[in-house]
């Protein structure tokens, strides 16, 4: 007790299956996965030339870049938190 | 004037050359493209045997996973500025 229990999940992300190992729900892992597999979807409807791996670097491309700008959004609201508790 | 110039920029990431298109600026997408590259071999690292399509998979999943994780801290940052505000 106490410690998380690691669950593998296997899921399938543009038709590979992928083992995760995590400490995450089975839903949450489910839900991560068909998000990324949906953006690689969308990437390949709109380049239908890229191969799965550029597909892929370009998904995570994606979503770093979406991560950069709530990492930022973040910082503004934690500042903005700051400057009304004062 | 006014409309936002698409910049095309090409980076290397684990090795291969990609194109980028968007309103970025070059640094930006730099930064991101590093930080995809460099999460890619970390966890090359750590799972040698990984292809890189697979890699690149995985490296989209853990991206997706901070992105949710940062999401549900933002609704949280966000909901308690609207309680202080109130």
């Amino acid at each position: 007790m106490g410690r998380k229990e690691k669950a593998r999940i296997t899921v399938d992300i543009y038709n590979r299956p992928y083992t995760i190992v995590g400490t995450e729900s089975a839903s949450h892992i489910r839900m991560v996965a068909s998000l990324v597999d949906q953006k690689m979807r969308d990437i390949h409807e709109a380049n239908q030339h890229l191969d799965t791996t550029k597909l892929a670097v370009l998904t995570a491309v994606n979503t770093m870049n979406d991560y950069l700008k709530l990492k930022e959004e973040n910082a503004a609201l934690k500042a903005k938190l700051k400057e009304e508790e004062n």
